[in-house]
Order: structure tokens, then C-alpha cells, then sequence
């Protein structure tokens, strides 16, 4: 159910956080270790802030890891903050509207993980959605639904919220018509500035989410790692599985949590559903 | 907006119906005359009954001029009743799930035409979708929208009655959103035995539709063409432009009717969206 | 490298062969067990006889596993000779031009395994294939110049002699360019009437293939097993992997092997490449 | 038979060069005027200097009027050199590797045009690649194997002296093949820091080819257009079919000319192919 990467930091060629660490996102397409499947490869993309007012995506129905274009893109284009996303498809078309990240206006949204039973409770959802933003959903995916109910119940202004009162009303929505464990998630959204990373399951056992240690720590750990000497002091990854081999570079997100990487302090908090009571 | 071929009659290899021809449909994705675009090159679509009991479907998101695949499918398959249909994409995207035709148990669907201001209407016109059939929708076009309002209306029982109604409402529904003239519209729609097609636009000057004359009346005016020998008495082409040179092979549909082709006698009549007051 | 499937007998519906057995084909594109790869997900190609003189191929650069083409065609054609081929990519690109099956006039031909280092040995090997053959090599694969050099030495005429004089000549070309194990290899062809499989690795150790037990004597230990009651007693399948989980329905092809699946009594023959003294 | 164009100049977005134009590259792909074909659908790519040492490459083999891929690389890849290709296939199949611009190490190459009954003449061609090159070729284009032996010519010492001899030899091939009139050709090579340009073809009447006009010159003339402003001074295009609709903008490239454009003075000459005797 799809891998994926997170970066804030230092302006960094793609292929730098894509390729060149070992057991990289692109490994992860054929490999993945910690997923729940090995292969992640019904499709692929990317986001990146940088040239132009909103982020730019790409967006591919190839597996990643034999991808032209992307090596392509990767060793041609840099950023500072980027999403990658590699897909494995549950119940919907290989299609690139299909793909995350997601895009509305300047805010990018990719997720790993799956809204049970959708055929029961996709109407529902979608008829919870802002009819403003109803005709702006593109492909078909559980995940799209997810960003635009959150766009609707405030993403833009106060993330954390928004996406507690999501999923609160995806669980209420999905126990209605008896889904006993209706979400599974973790979710990536940014403005451009800040990112927010999610990690929570119904059932509990949410997918796995992990964040770099701070470079200066890293860089007293490992004084001799010429990697570390150009990355600023604010570079933080947040990922689906570690990658590289260092030692003490990765923390687990703790489960029913949300963080935020920011300019200044990051946070970590406890993620709590809204409770909601769905109308039938 | 696209331009479509259905066929009844004698078991014919597609390539006969798709290449064959001067002007066949394959050439008319380049070079279309009576279309409102000349270049049809946003994917394409055949679907055809024979081995299975529901009929098969080939999509592609590549232009039909030169797709390998369809070639080849087009001289290895062999069917009774085929549909053919080629894209030009008016808003939604290029992808297989919005490709023509579409199915439904043992129904196919395809559309030329335009369901106007989409995004004004599109929340309410799948609201109106049947619940049960809600989850089957797999893109994001008016057509398919247009498919599923109908078999919510009745179309696997009277498919005239349930097109008219389903007009009926996509017009009331339009209106009451300002739209003015809400659909343009040829269809064709069949069970496997017989094909309907129609011809409508709200605004009239509906898009091109052309029925072939009675193989029996075309052979007595050809007696030394070849090609009529050997095609069954009831065989039976419904276009968007003429194919081939032969004078007195085609028939226009006259705006606003539908017709069916069907063993014995086929039929034509006047078609009248039904009047409709749409909820608010 | 690849993993494929060769049928000849009862004409079957192609969906039985790809989609229905355990740990099938199409589960293979995912879960190779035997494979040098777990995943076969760099297009795939299938071959057919039936309507129309040459046999039908149909290709695409999409995984197997989900594409949701191959699933109707599988549903919707039958025949009496099929080949199926899902790839691993070694070092070409995936594109049509390079996935199997290949097809010469009325041949088909594909391959699992690899000439190794390529690069060295191509431009000596394509300058071996007769002039006239040349313009027809479409990609970039060794497998496609492994056919031309069989069609080049004879193969429409004498199989198992033209594929040994290709392989000797690949070996005598690699060895000259200091390739210590120039080729690895299981291949199967077809003339639409027989089907002849090869199986050899210059360094040994040649890549797995099986061919399926009599159907009379399956019968005879499976009495009660239906699949087998509509199976023509000349239905035989060869394939790189097992497929199903009926216990003595598969035997081994030794290394150094090729066999011939024809009308009347199969045959099973040692493999040995012609020994030639490559021109500098 | 495609239509490209090349920009170097002050860094800008590409979409300001393939989209905001009145009839713009873009537009061209669907309808062309000036061009052998009227729709230019078979794939398109781009190429760019800019972040990474050799320049970037895009390529898709769908049409480029609808590629959403392309619209977001426009919008958010900026450059100071910049190729860009829509292609209209002549006879070899449309994939990646047969999409221009083609590259090798810091090189980009383009074509518009062909080389001659190809079959008759590619073997011949591609034995006179330096067998170091080889290797390097990757799809089947006449376009890609006129690249390579225009680097085995020394392209990358003298441009217009390689290409001359390139042609020559190519002209020397044909006709030894008894074919009248060899090559038609525009085409544009770059290293990043110049440009160079060519037209020409063995019958005369080669493809339209166009520079633009000096912007100090545009300045002058048009006072008050404000995307004339912020162009640099060295700023050039040269395109297979003028853009906008500026009158005094664009200057037709002379039959059998080649130019270069570079910082300081641009330069325009004669073409004339070397005159070789190709070894039987």
C-alpha cells in the first residue's frame, strides 16, 4: 500500500534523496522491506516546490524503479522541499489521476495506507465534500477523497485539525455501514513551508513512519561523513522506511501521532480522531 | 468530440470494419471530415461480443493511427457486433477508465457529443446515479455519467424510454444551472443482439450520424462488388462519417431520432427527451 | 529475466492459462519463486494462433499483474497455441519493440534468460544476421537479435539445428570478446503447428522449465479433478515455473536440453551448441 | 515529419516558450502549417541545460497537446537552453527511445525531416559508427543513427564539418542504393553553449526553418510590448514554423544553410555536403 519520502532542508537534487542513499524509495519499488507489499510498483510521483508559485508533480503509471524520465527529472531538477511517492494500488486503475502527491492551489497531500470497504462509504464521503471543490477531484482513489474532505474541513488553515475531523468522520461514515476498521494511514501534506506528517490505523498498527535526527546530532555522531557537512542545519526527512545505514539517523513516529517540520522547532503530538456523529 | 462505428451483421474480422475502408475510422482520427475537430487522438476504444458471455473491451490512451495493439487485434478478432470509437477529449483526461465504450454487464456504451459546463452540473447528475450502480463508475467523463444516469433510468429494459428520460433529466438539470443548451449527443448502446443509437442536441445541428443502406439493395446496385457478396443480408454500419466510396451506402439519421438495429425489421423514430422538473 | 508459458492443444480460452491456475503466470509477474527476480514487471507480451494466417501478439510496458487490457483479452480469445512472456528487464529499455513474444511471418519466439555483456558482442552478432533480415529487428533486446540469428541460420527449416548453430556462434563471438559464459537461455518457438523449447546456459545451471505430464495419465491420477475432463489428450503446457498444485503434473526439462511439442509423440533430445570458429 | 524548436538566451520558463506563444509549438502539435503533415502526435521530448552536468531529457510517446506531465515541467523548469521536438513518425515505431531531442554526454540533437527508404540503406549507415558508439544507440530512428555518425564524424569538434560529412555519406549511401534524392533535413545540435542550426535536402525544397530577429531590433520596432522587456539581448529562437504573431520577428533560414547561434556575433553560411565515394 504504497511507500514514501518527505524532505525539508537544504535545496537538494532529487536524486540525492531518491537514488543515492542505499535501500532508497526507488529500491523500495522492488523491495520494500517494511511494507505490506514488497513490490510498489503500480505507479509512481513527485512534488517539488521551487521554480514557479505552485509546487510542480509528476506523475508516471510506470513502476519507479526502471523510469526514464524520472532518473531524468531527478538529476535535473532541486529543491528544497520535496514528496515522492511510490504506489501499490489496492482496488483502483493505474492511471496518473490515481497518483499521488496530490495537488490543490500550493498545497501538496500524499498518503499510504487505505480506506476500507470505499465502494460501501465512497458516495457518502464524497457527498461531504465542499461542492465548490467536488468538480476539482480527478481521479478516483480513497487518498483524493481523503485530501479534498480535509481541504473541506479546513486543511488550509489548521492542518492537524482538518485531518482529525477527516478521519474522525471516515470512521464514523465507515462504522455506519459496518466497516469494524475503516482507515489505515499515513499521511504527508505541505504549503510549502511547513510539512505534516500523520501515523494512525483504526485497528491500531498503523503503517510505519520514521523522521531523520537532526543534522547536528548526526554530524557529532558521524564526524567523518562528508554527506553530512553540506546539508543545512534544518534538513529533516520523514519517511515510510529508513534509508542509508547510518546508526541513530531514524526515529520512529510514534502510533496516533502527528508532527509538523517547520522553520524553527519541529513538534510531535498525539493524533485523536474527531468524534463525530455521521448523519445516516 | 470523438467519432464512432457500430456493426451487426455477419462475423467480420475488425480490420475489415477499422482499416479496410477508404476513410475508415482509423484514418479519421488524423483526418476527420464532419467532426468538430479534425484530430481524434486522445485514446480509443473497440468493444465486441464473441467468446465470453460479456463482451470484451480494448482501451488505449494512444492515438488509434498508430497503436501496434489495435492492429493486431483488429486482424486476429472476429465478432458479430462490434463497437469502435476514437477520443478527442473535451476537459477530462486521457485515460483508459475515460475511454469508449464502456460496459456494464452485458451493455455497451459509447458517446460523441458534450454533457456543456460539466462541473456546474456534475455533482447533481451523480447524485441522481442509483447508489448500487455509484461504485461501478471508474472515470471522470460526462459519457460515463450519461451511461449510468440511463441504467439508472431503465436502460437494460426499454433503453429508448430510459435515453429520453435521462436526456430529459441531464437538460432539466443543466437549465436550473443556467446552462443553456445542455447535451449534444450521438449514442449508440447495445445488448449484444441489438444495437440502439441516437441523435439529439439540445441546441439542435447535433453531430453527424449515418446508417448503411440494406446489403440487398446496395448489391443490386453494385452486382460486381466483391465486398457485398460476402456480408450477411442483415448486416448493418451505424457511423459518425461515412467510410468507403460507394454512392448510396449511407443514410443520415435525421436530427432528434433513434433508431434500432435488430433481427428482422429495423426501426427509426422521432426521439424527445422527456420533460422533467429537476429537484433543486 | 522473464518467466513464460508455451500451450498447444484443445483450444482453451486464454484466461485459463494466465489468470486461473495457482500461483499462476500472472501471480508470477508479482511472486516469481524459481525466477533470478521475484518480479516480472517490465511489460509482457502474449502470442496467439487462431483467426487471421499469422499469429496475433499483443504487448505492452505495463506489469502484468494489473493491466487491465490483458485481463479482457484473456477473457475474450481463444486458441489452440499460446505463448505468454512477462519480463524482467536485464539492461534495455521497456518498450513495445522489446517484449516477447517476437514474431517472424508465421513464428513466434521467446526467450528467458541473457547474452551477457551485450555491449561487447552486439555489433559482431547483428552484422552475422543475413541483410535482408535486418531491417526487420524492431528493439534493442538480445533476445530479438538471438531470433534473427536462429532465423538467419535455418529456422524455418530444421529448429533445434538453427538454434544450436545460433548458440554456438553467440558462444564462440562472446569467448572472442572474453565473455567466459556468453549465454543463458530458455526459449521456446512455434510455427503455429509444433513447439519446440530450449533450455542451456553456457556456465550451466540453465534457468528452470518444466513440461506438463500426459493428460491421459493425469486423468488416470486424478479422476475426479473436472479441469481435466475437457482437455484434449494432446494438451500440453511447457513453462518456466510450475503452475497449480496438482502433484506429478510437472516434469523437469534436464539442462541441456530441447524438446518438441507436435501432432502425434513429443520428443526430448540433448542440446548441444554447434562448435564454430568465430571470424575475428 | 516533426516540427522543433531551440532557444538560448536569459534563463526562462519553458512554458513561456512551448505554450504562451500564439500559435506555439504546442499548438502545432495539433495543428501545424507549415509542416509535411498537418498533426504532430507521435511523441514529442525536450531538453535543457541548466541544474546537472549534461542537459536534461523529456520524452512521451503521447501527444504533447494533452501531456500533463509537460504542462507541469513547463511551469516549473527553467533554462537558458532549450530543445524541444514534436514528432510525426515516418515509419519507426513511436517509443522513448525513438523521441527527439537524443543525447549524448553534453550534447542534444534534433531532426526534422528523413533519411530515404531507410531499410535499403540503414545497415550500411550503421556499420560506418565507430563500433565504440555503438553500444550508445538506443531506439530505431534514421534520426539517431544520422546523430552517431555525425559523433563518429567529429561533431563534437567541428559541428558544421561532421554534419556536412554526415550528409555526404549518407547522400554517397543512398545512392548507391539506387535511392534519388537521400535526406531531408532540418536539424539542431547544441553543446550549452552554442547552437547550431541546418537546413537542407538533396531534392531542394527542404523543411521551413526560421530565426528570429535581434531583440534590440524588436525593441525598436515594437516600443511597447512588454515580453520584449525582459528578454536578453542575445536572446534567439529558431523554430520549424514562426510563433506569435509579430511581423518582422522571424527571418527564413536559405535552403542549404547552416547557422550558429553563440554569445557574440551569430553566423550563417552555406551547406554544402561533403562529396564522399561510399565503399561498396
Amino acid at each position: 500500500m504504497c511507500r514514501w519520502l518527505a524532505y525539508s532542508g537544504s535545496p537538494v537534487r532529487l536524486e540525492r534523496l531518491l537514488y543515492e542513499p542505499k535501500h532508497s524509495l526507488i529500491d523500495q519499488s522492488l523491495h520494500s522491506r517494511l511494507g505490506a507489499e514488497t513490490t510498489n510498483g503500480d505507479g509512481f510521483g513527485i512534488g517539488w516546490y521551487g521554480v514557479g508559485d505552485a509546487p510542480g508533480v509528476f506523475h508516471s503509471i510506470e513502476p519507479a524503479w526502471n523510469d526514464r524520465n524520472l532518473r531524468e527529472l531527478a538529476a535535473h531538477i532541486e529543491s528544497p522541499l520535496v514528496f515522492a511517492h511510490i504506489r501499490a494500488a489496492t482496488a483502483t486503475p493505474v492511471q496518473l489521476t490515481n497518483c499521488h502527491p496530490f495537488r490543490y492551489g500550493g498545497w501538496l497531500w500524499m498518503h499510504n495506507g487505505v480506506i476500507y470497504d470505499l465502494p460501501k462509504v465512497k458516495r457518502d464521503l464524497v457527498l461531504a465534500i465542499d461542492p465548490a471543490l467536488y468538480p476539482e477531484i480527478q481521479g478516483s482513489t480513497d487518498s483524493e477523497i481523503f485530501f479534498y474532505l480535509a481541504l473541506t474541513l479546513g486543511l488550509e488553515d489548521d492542518p492537524p485539525r482538518a485531518v482529525q475531523d477527516a478521519v474522525g468522520f471516515i470512521e464514523a461514515t465507515g462504522r455506519r455501514h459496518g466497516v469494524e476498521h475503516p482507515i489505515q494511514m499515513t499521511v504527508a501534506t505541505s504549503n510549502g513551508e511547513s510539512i505534516w506528517a500523520f501515523r494512525y490505523a483504526s485497528a491500531g498498527q498503523a503503517r510505519s513512519l520514521f523522521f531523520s535526527t537532526e543534522v547536528e546530532t548526526l554530524r557529532m555522531l558521524y564526524p567523518d561523513d562528508a554527506r553530512l557537512q553540506d546539508l543545512g542545519e534544518e534538513s529533516r526527512l520523514v519517511v515510510s522506511e529508513p534509508l542509508g545505514s547510518l546508526v541513530g539517523a531514524w526515529n520512529e513516529v510514534p502510533e496516533s501521532s502527528w508532527g509538523v517540520i517547520q522553520p524553527g522547532q519541529d513538534e510531535l503530538h498525539s493524533f485523536e480522531p474527531t468524534r463525530v456523529s455521521a448523519r445516516a
